[in-house]
């Protein structure tokens, strides 16, 4: 009889157990892995050697005595391995190399200056390339948000207007470019995971993320799950209407939300109200916030109907999911509170109040790198079990 | 050792297990239930002879033969036990005594009257009274779609306007009058969970169903959970605002969906066209329909601007949920495919085109008890864990 054959599934469970147990709860001593996760002495005993054979887990000094000798911690190496996590719905293409708390420590940057198709594929080789070069520990994989619709499962992008992107496997092509593991998913839906993970959304039954940019949309995570829909589409308020007969949006349909307040609508309108708009449009959100403060009224009216557009669609969350969390990233985020006050006013006005009252809308807390975290998060837990 | 006590807990969960794959296979023989349940001969063998014993389960005859003797075929006993569903939401309060496949055996109903209150739920306890008086089965339990905001979790109706309860206890108050165990969600909660498992709604990933009558609500079904809200409030999309500036609804908004297509705010815009408004308002849907099939211009633009409403509340549902499948219940099937058209072109319009394509809209299959059915869906999973 082949014992080993016999226990080695049980003893792979048993590291990644202790391994998602120290990640979220260390610096912790055996003892308390022990009553943790309800697995002998001597199985945590031989995972922890494993894990700290691996590089994975290392002692960290001594913890307090509850009786007898202080007992040895142990803690994950954050730097044991590292991770590619790629933000294609940025404008141009960001990258960065990150570790196992999904903490950046280096990136880089490619500007897409129109490229389109499979030019603009050749760029994600590119920085993908570029990022792979600079690591210094073993690569768990590669992690990419990407804009426009997704199917998570099969690692296609269904369709990114912008890019020229149509059913296009990007997880496989460039898992056969880069040898590694690579995940996908919807930018909004990673920016969700990283809030719910890293920022304010933790322990929300319902939380969810509006990112906003040249493109908006929202990730959605209810009990802990992510609501991807099925095959896609779970959270794309971008093209909810909300303005009917409003400006016409690049989906062909009028008054859409990001037709409202994605970055181009935002420069058009802000143009039409003979305001200097930048090159780089990601700047004008903190120019217009700059202009609100200075007491300019149509300004102050401009932020003001952003954040009601955002306060519609909304209301379309919360009649939908009940009470929830809703929180802004991106690019939006610069127009502060101004924009906060119009979106709760609006969302007051478009749903049902008790809804409303058991409701909350705020910005993320998870930093400006929330869809490069929410790469890492995916990485983690496809690879590592860690989330 | 009292090896008795220590068998009894697996005892129970191979009874009800095998219970549930008879309910949903049967009629089945004990083999095949041996490599359905991955339980050994002699436990299913036990254990089908305490669910007969139960009455619960009866030999039925014997199946096809595979090779040795035919085999003795089993199937639960669908009148072995009967229940209580009570309809609140529905004007009057309706309510039925039902079997274990959620068929009426017979129906009580009483005119609500304008009351409300106490004196409301005097009559609720009436309906229970005379529904229970006329079991001829051990009763399983009571179960109760109540209008408005409900919290399932802790059987209460937070906010029944017309009734005027708030915050009341009617599972508690239902179980200190009853004896049974009572069970209470929204109305259009129970009319998603029927669907799910009655009518069109099966296996899909994720299936809504809008209830229509005085008030205006939707269930909605995800990976076969009900998206309930925490602690209330999923699928609360009577006082989404569609119509900006529209009518004054009960909520104090104006435009509501409710204000637009709710039974009350039918009969207004019929009046205001002339037409005849019978005193049943639930009348009135059939009677549009006959005057629209005439070729009636002004009654028409009435169905379709019905059907409108709905088509703008469902971007919203397709917008936060990705593609899913839309079921109309209620008085306004009445209207036919004329409401349906109507709502499939508002929605094409209102949310994002590949998204809509993978949705679809149609009416419900599972019959106007639909509502009672879902009550019974409650009991029978609570109660027997049958579903």
């Amino acid at each position: 009889m082949n014992a080993s054959a016999e226990r080695l599934p049980v003893r792979q469970t048993a590291s990644q157990l202790l391994l998602r147990l120290i990640y979220d709860r260390g610096p912790i001593s055996r003892a308390d892995l022990v009553r943790a996760a309800g697995l002998t002495a001597p199985t945590v005993s031989d995972a922890a050697a494993s894990l700290m054979a691996e590089g994975l887990v290392v002692e960290v000094g001594l913890g307090p005595s509850t009786g007898g000798k202080r007992p040895t911690l142990l803690q994950v190496a954050p730097d044991a391995r590292q991770l590619i996590g790629i933000d294609l719905a940025h404008g141009n293409f960001r990258g960065a190399l990150m570790n196992l708390r999904g903490e950046v420590i280096c990136r880089e940057e490619i500007l897409l200056e129109g490229h389109r198709g499979v030019e603009a594929l050749a760029l994600v080789y590119r920085l993908v390339d570029a990022l792979a070069a600079r690591a210094q520990r073993p690569l768990l994989g590669i992690g990419i948000g990407a804009p426009g619709l997704t199917e998570a499962a099969r690692g296609v992008v269904n369709a990114a207007v912008n890019l020229g992107w149509n059913d296009l496997p990007l997880a496989e092509l460039l898992h056969e470019h880069s040898g590694l593991p690579v995940f996908l998913s919807n930018d909004c839906h990673l920016a969700a995971l990283a809030e719910h993970l890293y920022g304010a959304g933790k322990d929300s039954p319902a939380m969810v993320v509006i990112n906003t940019g040249y493109g908006i949309g929202s990730g959605i995570v209810l009990g802990g799950q992510l609501l991807a829909g099925v095959p896609f589409g779970g959270g794309e308020i971008g093209h909810l209407v909300v303005a009917a007969g409003g400006e016409l949006c690049s989906c062909g349909h009028r008054g859409c939300l990001e037709s409202v307040v994605g970055l181009r609508a935002l420069a058009r309108r802000a143009q039409e109200l003979g305001l200097d708009v930048p090159a780089q449009l990601e700047g004008l959100p903190a120019l217009l916030a700059e202009r609100q403060q200075q007491g300019d009224p149509a300004t102050q009216q401009l932020v003001n109907e952003t954040g009601r557009a955002l306060g519609t669609a909304a209301a379309s969350l919360v009649a939908v999911l009940g009470g929830c969390r809703i929180f802004i990233a991106g690019s939006l985020m610069a127009l502060g509170d101004p924009l906060l006050a119009a979106l709760r006013a609006e969302l007051a006005l478009h749903a049902f109040t008790p809804v409303v009252e058991i409701s909350e809308v705020g910005f993320v807390q998870a930093g400006e790198d929330i869809v490069l975290r929410g790469a890492a998060v995916l990485v983690l837990s496809r690879v590592m079990r860690l989330l």
